[in-house]
């Protein structure tokens, strides 16, 4: 799909595209591809328990966080700077399980975990348990890029923050009636809206360099410090040169299988493609095992995939074409 | 077995073709064997900077807690309680960096991760970053069994251990004067003696179940909440139904290499043995990216392999023989 120019056949290649006489189109043919895939979350997303309303504000949230990371790379921007922005917006909204809006521990408090992976230089930058980052996701970034570590934990990840001179927030930016309610609901053991939530994107950019982010507020009444696969390197995030994974689901299925790397390792090892690693893992090996959920998965080449063994995956993705697509349940 | 001329291939080729059990392979067959492979640190170990008495407490301890984990399997035990009975054994010694006798943080404290996988059972257990837990590789047993998580961290760990039932022990418990003195030391910027110590273990039982588990007290003067890779599924332990794999190392680059994992996908979708992908990891992966450290790994048919690319590791192993081998230094 996309051939290795030599330099001077990209500068040229770039030179043209940035040409205004030229076609848009001829010429993204010309230079190597970007694509962009997000989602937020995975669950019991049913078209007849959504309102019209609700339907429209994920649409409209899920298609500006594409928008932004799409804006990076059409300007030549990095697929890392894409997936940190996309997931910002994502954060930033309080439909989603991240951020502001995250569902509520078991003590009626938010406790954030994010990662995000360099895939070209294999880096990468987690926190778990953070409780007044206002984008973890952008914490996870400083973490890979300012410390010598990948995963920093609870009050250390916050004075990391600190020192870093990131602003915390009080966790009442967090709280939002709705995760309220649901606690209540949790606490009296009543049947959950499985909303999934968590947020994630992975992005390929103009220089062919790949990036992967989730962010997440783990569970509804969560207890014990659980931490799940989100902030977990190969497991709900992984990325390296070819290729880049973001899951959303049961966290410890994604966990035990290893499911971000282990897409990744099926296409290198076995040469499968990159729909067929993500199927097998998603639409096999976890449903064998009772584990709910999805990913969204691209490779070096553009192709990309979006399985979920549930009712509904917030998710979508853009191309070089511009063209943003946005979908929510399983049948579209 | 090993096809690699490299120097450490080649010792392991001598130290393989001698190995007591290589012949009765066929007698092997019809009763399946078991195996213990031991790990208790890789670093700057070296035979000059070690007195003989130190030299001894070394490999007393490493043949005890060996020789615990044999006793379990000698009696049709589980691999899994083979594992925990080992690991428990190091923990309790001051000689390693874990349990008693772990390095100390910023603050002068211990805090302790560890995890460990049923591999059978693709079930894992892991704690990070708990402060008042005698043998956190049993605490992770127990996240695994009693809890439907993976992952649980700090005082919400410890919160599950009460509920559990489990004693907590004061930090005066753990913390030792040889610790005291390297943070001193490291607090100095003056040259740490780079001991490793981080402990695991990984067992095949009669039945051929496999189990792998590492605990580690961390990076002495560590700050900010880092966790490392010893409680990270796929980092530094993994295990499924026939592969078992734990690390010590620069814990970072287990996590961005996934490396426990890597190693048992490498034989499951390579068809490389589990000497090779363990080697192509350890000494050329890892080594190419600046990551020192190493793994013991085990398969089904009691194949197994200890690289490591720095001056020593404490190890060592036992099989249906009895015969207990421990080393330490990279001429051995």
């Amino acid at each position: 799909m996309v051939t290795r120019p030599s330099l001077p056949g990209l500068l040229a290649a770039v030179w043209i595209a940035a040409a205004p006489w030229v076609a848009p189109r001829r010429a993204a043919a010309q230079s190597p591809q970007f694509f962009l895939v997000v989602h937020g979350g995975a669950g019991t997303i049913r078209r007849a328990d959504m309102t019209p309303s609700q339907d429209s504000a994920y649409r409209a949230t899920l298609a500006l966080a594409i928008r932004t990371g799409y804006d990076v790379l059409r300007a030549d921007g990095a697929a890392l700077d894409a997936v940190i922005a996309t997931i910002t917006v994502l954060e930033d909204s309080p439909l989603f399980n991240a951020g502001r809006g995250a569902v509520l521990t078991d003590a009626g408090t938010v406790e954030l975990d994010a990662a995000v992976m360099d895939g070209t230089a294999l880096r990468a930058g987690a926190v778990a348990g953070v409780k007044h980052i206002k984008n973890p996701i952008q914490l996870a970034r400083l973490v890979m890029e300012r410390s010598p570590h990948v995963l920093l934990a609870g009050d250390g990840a916050e004075a990391f923050a600190r020192q870093q001179g990131m602003a915390l927030v009080p966790q009442s930016y967090f709280v939002t009636e709705r995760r309220r309610r649901e606690l209540e609901r949790a606490r009296a053991r009543e049947p959950q809206p499985h909303g999934g939530g968590t947020v994630g994107a992975v992005a390929l950019d103009r220089q062919g360099r790949m990036a992967a982010g989730t962010s997440t507020g783990g569970l509804t009444n969560k207890h014990w410090g659980r931490i799940g696969d989100s902030p977990i390197v190969g497991a709900g995030t992984y990325a390296n040169a070819t290729c880049a994974v973001s899951g959303t689901g049961t966290g410890e299925y994604f966990i035990r299988n290893v499911v971000a790397y282990d897409i990744c390792a099926r296409v290198r090892y076995t040469g499968v493609s990159l729909a067929q690693a993500a199927d097998t893992v998603v639409l096999h090996e976890l449903v064998a095992q009772g584990g709910d959920g999805g990913v969204i998965a691209l490779d070096r080449a553009g192709h990309f995939a979006m399985p979920f063994n549930t009712e509904g995956m917030y998710r979508g993705y853009v191309g070089p074409d511009g063209k943003i697509v946005v979908k929510i349940y399983r049948d579209e």
